[in-house]
């Protein structure tokens, strides 16, 4: 018979936030199932579990019958509000402390440490001149030219470095998960995957203290995706305070997507496109309205936080406002346009790649040892190139904001950008900050401290904008009256290019490059900059973008560190096979281990649950036919219930689920048929690969069974539909943490 | 033994554009699968066909086997972007019959019948007054006021007549399925229901032609939905050019999505709405990132087709520009805002459901044999009424551009709307307006001619919202320091209140309550207005909107036509059984036709196929064990492949499908398991309803078969999920055009 082990060597941990609650469970459904991390959740028996509980609320006595569910739904939009409200809060709050700690590396508030350059200098009339702030040099009252630069340069590296390794440390000693930018397993966790220590109160603290200082570090990295992360932790310990959703997987996932929308709201001032977001990257509110609702009302109501807390000051959700020369485009622009599109996918593929390869080389070499070391290097080098670089100097978000602004004489000229006569060495310094950014990207996405790729890659992507739209404007200026520029105006004093425009264009590319996103990406963008009239060339720009990309490599970089973590994620991609039929995924029967209905004694049972940590076991009866599918925590439960005979007995007594026990005496069976699993899922063996893949994307399922003519032929689970679909990949599993498959048939 | 008919009392009508093209067909999946209009195309089957042709594609030796699937992909973007182009055009140029006609009811230019109204003015300046554009009081030189006052009154309601009668005559002598708006038949089509009468050419000439009749004879209705409709016609008639769109059912699906999306994009100027509307209205690109990137080419191609075009000489795609007196808004706005959410839900509801019980009586009256009459009746009405109201007489485009205008003094005063004196009268006058248009928006959509419900829902909320804002800034204006308006500037003279920004919000919340859409709604009014940054008060008031709309009433519009159609399509709703399991809605083996494996004769198999209509038929062994599910159009094939004897033997001989087909001689069996189908998906019994649901929702399944440790025990089709889904509308298939139910088991 082929009872065999696959891998009955691994020890768990105990779940430390869950399994040590309750004991002895008295009923099939009535307990809480217990997933251990770094496994999978049975999306459909969870669903069983909801079911059951309002199918309970809803069946009570009289008033109660209807008081109960209304006050579930309460308590549901409260818990949403409530979260929203505090990732607008917990968001501002964020932006409150980079702004001050990113200012101090450059000097002080004369009357209060404590203020930043903005809340330093309020109350300041448009033409005045703000004397509270002061730089270092002019607070310590240094005056040669010589000692103030070297005091300038040496409180910005060593600030930089003090805020980046704080948070190296603060990462290492207390929260080590709290790394990185935490999209990869937020998409994991909403696909399925089981990692509540990924959103513990701790990691939450951590990741925004940290988050806080390595953003203000200047290190090449963003806030945007941490701050989903942090969402997501903020929505777990919110939903701790109301029963229910803590305890269905299902549910807990439903609120997290929620989360994560108004997470990217906050980031991105954007509510709708973290909306978008949830939509097509996290892939989870798929057909599921009431989820997407959630999502909406999430994200407004954090958005409507963020605004009333007002961090900037300027009551405007639009981070990047831009105005533009002229509400009408050129066609001839759309060949620089489609350029930029191209740089995008080319040179977004070069970050994942890169970045993938950095990431590999960390695992494999003596930098694992010492990531407070390697953060250290990492920051020391990014500050010193920095600050010789006028534009990779500033923060990423202020270099951005002055990318995207036009010239105008009435304003002032940042960074000497509106200079006609400095226009050759712009081109080459903006170039310079691209290609400088791309590497110390590559090599910060992944280090020791909380880092987001969103900004920094549009900082890349606005820099080779700008440029572009220079070398354009320059070419326009050289050549007025050439035809391809006979659209604009002969006379080239009058504007007809703008160079920030190009930039939202080369952000647009870039950041389609890097993450593949398409309609949520426009969406941010314009909400992003408001450049709502010119929603056609960034449209274009993301489709070439995407389009090269997908021709360099089909993974955007979210889904390359989840392949290389191997987190059971299903990429929601058109899987189209080669005429494979299911099967050729299929574990067959010979290697799975099965009850047999009417064969399998109780002490046997007994021995399999504890030989075995799987998920769950296919009942066959004696001619292999398929009777059903037994869960481990159906098991366990029915066995807890049965009155204890000494265990001689036990062991004669056969365990019986379909209803031909009757062939056997009472005496002789064990009735479990309550362990049956109801939701299980049968295809021929005949069934294309297609299909398969295809009911898993949709489905969220855990496994699906073959059956021919009734009896039982193979099994396939997720984790075999994520190795096929992860199967181009190189480097798979490269940088797992938790041993794979370890709890699937 | 079950073998019991159901109805075959049904005769079929040959679908006169695919059935008579092909006869014998020489294998399984080489030929065509036929549906006749009214069933519902087998997703999964159709989805094995493609995969067998790009199977066939790639396996061709050499260099065939690049260059044919190359090919193939070229061919499909050139008839993606074709179809962008094509509709992008079609769009503008509508555009400018629809302005050309509707001017002409006003009057008409001097040195050109042809030209309409902006383009006889071009080349004037700012200043300057046009002359060449007359009135046809000035035309004809009727110089009494009163001669002039009823000759344009007359003029303007005979030409509406006029147009709206020929629109009916068109639609009802040369197609009459080109009526009404064609979204819920889009929905249905995308859906799977084979509908191929619904999107010939005719319906695309005279539903172009129609609508631009009947939108510009004044009639309360819209371009956008019929706009849809035209673009899907357009689709299927290149698809035609292209070999394989055409002929799979899928494939031709797809497209038409990529094509709705384009449609709404053209509709609006909004080429991301376009794509959202594809996402959330039509539920078509879900997990499909193929197809929602092809709706994104195509929407953006359409939408820089019609601005290359440039009907309106704009050279801009936002169709109702607003500028707002200022971009931040105040707290208490909130509160007029959410009052306009509850009135557009509860205006909406009522909107759906007066137009629901005057379709109702269409149908059950004399009216239902009389069609143009009513329409002249109706455009009688509605001209007659509308010259008399100030805010109806203009085009319902024009009205709503105005009413989302904000008062400038140095911009002309549309309708008086800026004079301070006449604010009470406006507010009456904008009350009426839209309660006027209520009425006649519900009766004109569903009268026999080309309407789209958007517009006048959007004018409904624009008078209702800009009447809102009236009374607001009245307020204000009256008690500029009462204690709620603190945040204005106490200084009434200072503009505080933006009356068009209410309008804006008034139309969301109206279309929220008539569409019951979300995020696509936001996005096309975005696109619409470009309001970027007044994202928010528009998710909150939509939001509303929809929570009202819903607790009044689950349905919007669409989805009560499509109830009352009875069309076989699956609402996205989120539903949740109260414990019901999947055998509720189970056809129980007893009542179904089944094929006995190794019993029926190829006699009785051949009067079978002659007997019953249905799609399939399950096949099952002596012992009710399931075998599988044998399609008609397998079945047809296969026993047209067989060397025919004669028909005694023939009637002898069984027909075997399993593997134990061996038990029977050679000479006495007919082997047909070719024509199982190779995916049909199994549940056990006691699935949840919910999840039943949840398969039909997203695998877009036509059936489930139900077993039981084996054995069939029953069968779930589309056509009993829908019934269970619409079974709370009261008037489900009120309207019905075919027969449900012929071609499902």
């Amino acid at each position: 018979m082929p009872y065999r082990s696959l891998q009955d060597d691994i020890v768990y941990e105990e779940d430390q936030y869950e399994l040590t609650e309750d004991g002895r469970v008295p009923s099939k459904h009535s307990f809480t199932p217990k997933y251990q991390d770094g496994s999978t959740i049975d999306w459909l028996h969870e669903e069983g579990l909801e079911r059951e509980r309002n199918y309970r609320l809803q069946s009570q006595a009289g008033v109660r019958g209807v008081l109960f569910p209304t006050l579930e739904s309460a308590r549901l939009w409260l818990l949403v509000i409530l979260t929203g409200v505090g990732i607008g809060i917990a968001g501002a709050w964020l932006d409150v402390l980079v702004k001050w700690l990113g200012d101090l590396r450059e000097g002080r508030c004369t009357y209060g440490f404590f203020y930043n350059s903005n809340a330093c200098c309020t109350g300041i009339g448009p033409g005045e001149i703000c004397n509270e702030w002061k730089s270092w040099g002019d607070y310590l009252e240094v005056n040669s030219i010589f000692g103030r630069s070297l005091l300038h340069a040496s409180i910005y590296v060593v600030l930089a470095i003090a805020f980046a390794g704080s948070a190296a440390v603060l990462v290492e000693s207390w929260a080590p998960l709290a790394f990185h930018t935490g999209i990869p397993e937020i998409k994991a966790i909403l696909g399925g995957y089981v990692f509540d220590k990924f959103l513990t109160p701790w990691i939450l603290l951590i990741k925004a203290l940290g988050l806080a200082l390595s953003v203000a570090s200047g290190l090449s990295l963003g806030k945007e995706g941490p701050l989903v992360h942090v969402a997501c932790c903020m929505a777990y310990l919110l939903s701790r305070l109301f029963k229910g959703f803590q305890q269905n997987e299902v549910q807990k996932r439903r609120m997290l997507a929620a989360a994560a929308a108004a997470g990217v709201s906050v980031a991105f001032g954007s509510p709708l496109g973290g909306v978008l977001f949830g939509l097509e990257e996290l892939d989870t509110f798929a057909n599921e309205s009431e989820v997407m609702w959630r999502g909406f009302v999430a994200s407004a109501i954090a958005a409507v936080a963020l605004q009333w807390v007002n961090p900037f000051g300027t009551a405007k959700l639009v981070l990047f406002q831009v105005t533009f020369v002229s509400d009408t485009w050129r066609a001839f622009e759309l060949i620089p346009w489609i350029a930029l599109g191209i740089m995008g996918g080319v040179l977004g593929s070069l970050l994942i790649r890169l970045n993938v390869e950095i990431a590999l080389y960390r695992r494999n070499s003596i930098l694992h040892g010492w990531p407070v070391m390697e953060v250290i290097s990492v920051s020391a080098v990014t500050a010193s190139i920095s600050y010789l670089i006028v534009f990779a100097r500033v923060q990423t978000s202020e270099l951005v904001a002055n990318l995207f602004q036009e010239c105008d004489p009435t304003k002032p000229d940042y960074h000497g950008l509106c200079n006609p006569t400095a226009t050759t060495q712009n081109i080459f310094l903006l170039f310079l900050t691209a290609i400088l950014k791309v590497v110390l990207t590559a090599w910060t996405f992944g280090i020791a401290v909380p880092a987001g790729i969103f900004l920094p890659t549009i900082g890349i992507g606005a820099c080779l904008g700008r440029a572009v739209g220079l070398i354009t404007q320059s070419l326009y200026r050289a050549y007025p009256t050439a035809w391809i520029f006979l659209s604009c105006p002969p006379d080239p004093s009058v504007r007809c290019i703008s160079p920030g425009f190009y930039a939202v264009i080369g952000a647009s590319a870039m950041l389609g490059g890097v993450t593949r996103m398409t309609i949520s990406l426009v969406v941010i963008l314009f909400e992003l900059t408001g450049a709502l009239s010119h929603v056609l060339p960034i449209m274009i720009c993301v489709m070439t973008s995407k389009w090269v990309g997908d021709a360099m490599g089909k993974d955007g970089i979210y889904a390359a560190w989840i392949a290389m973590r191997q987190y059971p994620w299903i990429p929601p991609v058109d899987y189209r096979d080669g005429g494979e039929i299911g099967t050729n995924v299929m574990k067959p029967l010979s290697e799975l281990v099965v009850i047999r209905d009417g064969i399998t004694t109780l002490g046997e049972l007994r021995q399999f649950l504890k030989q075995y940590q799987f998920h769950g076991f296919p009942v066959i009866d004696g001619h292999d036919e398929f009777v059903g599918w037994a869960t481990r925590q159906a098991l366990d439960a029915n066995l807890g219930r049965l009155q204890l005979d000494d265990t001689a007995t036990e062991n004669s007594k056969k365990c019986t689920f379909s209803p031909n026990r009757f062939r056997i005496p009472l005496h002789e069976r064990v009735d479990l048929p309550e362990a049956l699993e109801e939701s299980i899922i049968e295809l021929r063996q005949e069934a294309p690969q297609e299909l398969v893949v295809n009911m898993f994307q949709k489905l969220n399922l855990r496994q699906i069974i073959f059956t021919q003519a009734g009896k039982l032929t193979g099994l396939v689970t997720k984790r075999d539909i994520v190795n096929l679909l992860t199967s181009h990949f190189p480097h798979t599993g490269a940088l797992a943490r938790t041993q794979p498959d370890h709890d699937e048939q």
